[in-house]
């Protein structure tokens, strides 16, 4: 089994597009084979640059990382996309295939594009999509493009993983979106003003620039304002070289450094919450017990707290077992 | 100290509004008290009726339900209200108080109002807002509200706290919100066609009515689909009774039951998962030893599953010492 898993791994940093995706699919179906395969092409990981790609639905994320994809792809490099927003179209057309909208890319094996499914609790979605960025990193791709929609804790620790975070906003989107822009501001490395032949363009940048004067310098960098009309290809270039010079400021800094350590606490935790959930429930019986304990608390014959500590014991028990 | 945390238990079941603040504060700060508090509580919940309130940004979530707690405490109802949307304006509003746009029922001790901020990782939001909505239920509010937006694999845990759940619409809001409907499709048992006074709200209401005969029927149950423009308060009433519908063809059923047994199989996985991890950074050195860890595995020199090997076997010490 592990020979097979060897060669597995030797295919995908080969590049080969099948052997990536069968590991992409074995993460999402948390396929215990997709452990042995991560730990075999970690030391092959660290070389992508990951960009996210975060904001409101409606402010063009698919079309500006299609574009970004084709810029950095005619620059000679792979670019992985990975599109974990459930606004998203590819999402919605995850059942027709992941390439509805990216049909300028679609016969390109230099761009390679998955959406995400919303899966269910244990391991969630961040982490997810952090091994699958890793499985990316190690086929090869020197870019890496992480698109999600900016509201919600998962998509926040989705936008931790990136080496570089890009806010999208649009000029004229109301109230709602004035009111988002506050926690977004903390994440944005650089903003991208999409839609930028709209009316309100110059105010929206205007707001912009007068929030960012207000806001903490982060370890010395303030974020740019970038132009871009994606549908047109408008300030793409602009955009990569934004990107480029924020790359040359941090890419190798002590502030990186600490945001990848940062980023490492977080994930360790999460996968050591999923390893003792995994415990707790393995087993023939481990399924009824839980849902043995979960019939208690909701007939509130038994308190969560009792019930937790007994499926504790039921992990420490299967951990001695293994 | 544990006589003092029953006099607060006391409190709150008294329906004391500092004693339920204080108890929240607890929550979101994960003070130690608090999981003792919910363990005396605990027995006094399971009577609230928790309506979930998801939509995306824009739709109106915040006066919609500031119109159903209006029209329950018209009734003589106790009404608590979560907004854990990170668009809503209570959030942004945490700052200045969180009743800003609630001015109606500000001086009405029959309505608690509580934003809750998006913390760190331990933990999760979707686990501290059950933790508060129990509180709220033990402080005797036969109705509690729950706000979200409905995007992200948090807020879908959210939502599953609730007994019944809202969606809401708006006509003519574009593309991207076209393609959520289908993520909130699985997840409304009502909807609600909001600001249904505008262009395009009887296209709005054939279109949904088409994709629920398409969907398969939840437990026989096909949604209801009510008009309201919550601005001006109508539709409410109608609302309210779809809601009363739902709880009566739903509150007591065999399929209600299995919901709530889904519910605390999730619920205590999250719990076990977040106690494990508590255990791992305990102590002096535990949160030294996770640095050391996140340190490794950043610069490669060791894989993060050996890591979390590690960070597990911490967790079991720190347990046989306690």
């Amino acid at each position: 089994m592990s020979a097979s898993v060897e060669t597995w791994a030797e295919q995908i940093r080969a590049g080969e597009v099948r052997a990536v995706s069968r590991a992409i699919t074995a993460i999402e179906d948390r396929d215990a084979r997709a452990e042995d395969l991560l730990r075999r092409l970690f030391p092959n990981t660290g070389k992508s640059f990951v960009i996210g790609v975060t904001g409101a639905p409606g402010t063009g994320k698919s079309t500006l990382v299609d574009r970004l994809a084709g810029g950095y792809r005619g620059q000679g490099n792979h670019v992985g996309i990975i599109a974990v927003d459930p606004t998203s179209p590819y999402t919605g057309g995850a059942i027709l295939g992941d390439r509805i909208r990216m049909q300028g890319h679609a016969s390109d094996p230099g761009i390679f594009i998955r959406s995400m499914a919303t899966r269910g609790f244990l391991g969630g979605l961040a982490r997810t999509t952090g091994d699958v960025a890793l499985v990316l990193d190690a086929a090869g791709n020197e870019f890496v493009l992480i698109e999600t929609v900016g509201v919600g804790q998962d998509e926040v620790d989705i936008v931790r993983l990136a080496d570089c975070t890009l806010v999208l906003l649009v000029p004229g989107m109301g109230d709602d979106v004035q009111n988002m822009k506050a926690g977004l501001m903390e994440i944005a490395d650089i903003f991208v003003l999409n839609k930028s032949d709209r009316d309100g363009a110059n105010r929206l940048e205007a707001e912009l620039e007068a929030m960012l004067q207000l806001a903490p310098e982060r370890d010395g960098w303030k974020p740019e304002i970038v132009r871009t009309v994606a549908t047109e290809n408008k300030g793409v270039d602009e955009l990569t070289g934004a990107i480029a010079r924020y790359r040359e400021r941090f890419g190798k800094s002590p502030e990186h450094e600490a945001r990848e350590i940062e980023h490492w606490r977080t994930r360790l935790l999460a996968l050591a919450g999923e390893a003792v959930l995994r415990r707790a429930v393995s087993g023939a019986d481990g399924e009824a017990a839980l849902n043995r304990l979960a019939q208690e608390v909701a007939s509130r014959g038994k308190d969560p707290y009792a019930a937790v500590r007994e499926l504790l014991a039921r992990a420490d028990v299967a951990e001695k077992r293994a």
